[in-house]
């Protein structure tokens, strides 16, 4: 197959490219790296990955930026961050390549345990990670020609715990190799409509 | 208690006025009509209201823009809409109303069944709808001075039946009165963090 990577240069991106990379064809994007670039905010500049990389037979999406912050001080501004970020950015990606996906091919985007699990400062987070969930379940219905469409729902990355561990008390980290099987789930299995949870 | 109630005039707010405005000092609040205006999408137009509004026990929010169309032909900008109006407008109303309220105050928000019950056409609609509720369960651990806050989900309106009945096939209508109650749990009852579904 091959697969579009947004943010492949990212620790779950890279786990992911790591364990798809062994049998498929991949396309990594990053947002300034990598072999191929995309800003998800902007829908020109999807649209311009797309016309270069042509058909594909998966598209994966492990980036989005959210704000985390006290809700006490929080700004509208503030909030819409992961609405234009990884909610709208990933909901573009999945609404602008579905017109250059092959017929049985997939979407995967990602949302994360925030969604279910809030926590203090998450406000944009659990809301974000949710609407991710729901557009994905909503949108399920209605691709066609067998066009699927998952989520991946992570947990905190072991890899990343010296740096989040704090916000995230009693939460169990796990190994970005262990979220990247999930991808291979969504990509290589038969279900749509489905949020993949590794917690 | 003196409680403003943003969509006033809607078939909702319109229901919850009568029941609550039965033994409490109301504000309605229109986006053109009634008492008061404000464009939920403009922080200035919601600061302003507030500003002659004043301290408040409760803000009840039964407004909302969503995007409805064929997930194959949506666009990231029809998308958008359903964020900057029904999702960031009532969220712009609670970060901002949180410091208007008087302690012990209450915010309750309003949501929808197609976020958990997906339609042809509605990708937009359960997205937003999950956010909504996520921003309530996450906010509810942060709000401060026992102010709590709820979201409503109810299903399409008898009212509106004849309008959006061919859109909800097997659904089952509710009377505009009896969604109206799920906003009297939330005010005048101690919960927070909840969905109050109303199907």
């Amino acid at each position: 197959m091959k697969i579009v990577v947004v943010g492949a240069n990212g620790t779950i991106g890279s786990a992911v490219v790591k364990e798809l990379g062994q049998r498929h064809s991949l396309v990594g994007v990053g947002r300034s790296g990598g072999e191929h670039q995309v800003d998800i905010t902007r829908t020109d500049s999807i649209e311009a990955l797309f016309e270069r990389v042509g058909k594909v037979d998966a598209i994966i999406c492990a980036a989005g930026g959210l704000h985390f912050g006290p809700l006490g001080e929080m700004t509208p501004a503030q909030f819409n961050i992961g609405l234009q970020d990884k909610l709208l950015g990933q909901v573009s990606l999945a609404l602008i390549g579905q017109h250059y996906l092959n017929a049985g091919g997939s979407i995967t985007l990602t949302s994360g345990i925030v969604g279910s699990e809030p926590i203090r400062n998450g406000a944009n987070a659990t809301a974000v990670n949710l609407a991710v969930e729901g557009f994905v379940r909503a949108a399920a219905i209605e691709l066609r020609d067998g066009i699927r469409i998952n989520a991946v729902n992570p947990t905190v990355l072991l890899e990343s715990w010296d740096k989040y561990g704090p916000f995230f008390p009693g939460f169990e980290p796990v190994p970005a190799s262990r979220v990247a099987l999930a991808y291979v789930r969504s990509v290589e299995g038969g279900q749509t409509g489905q949020v993949y949870k590794v917690w």
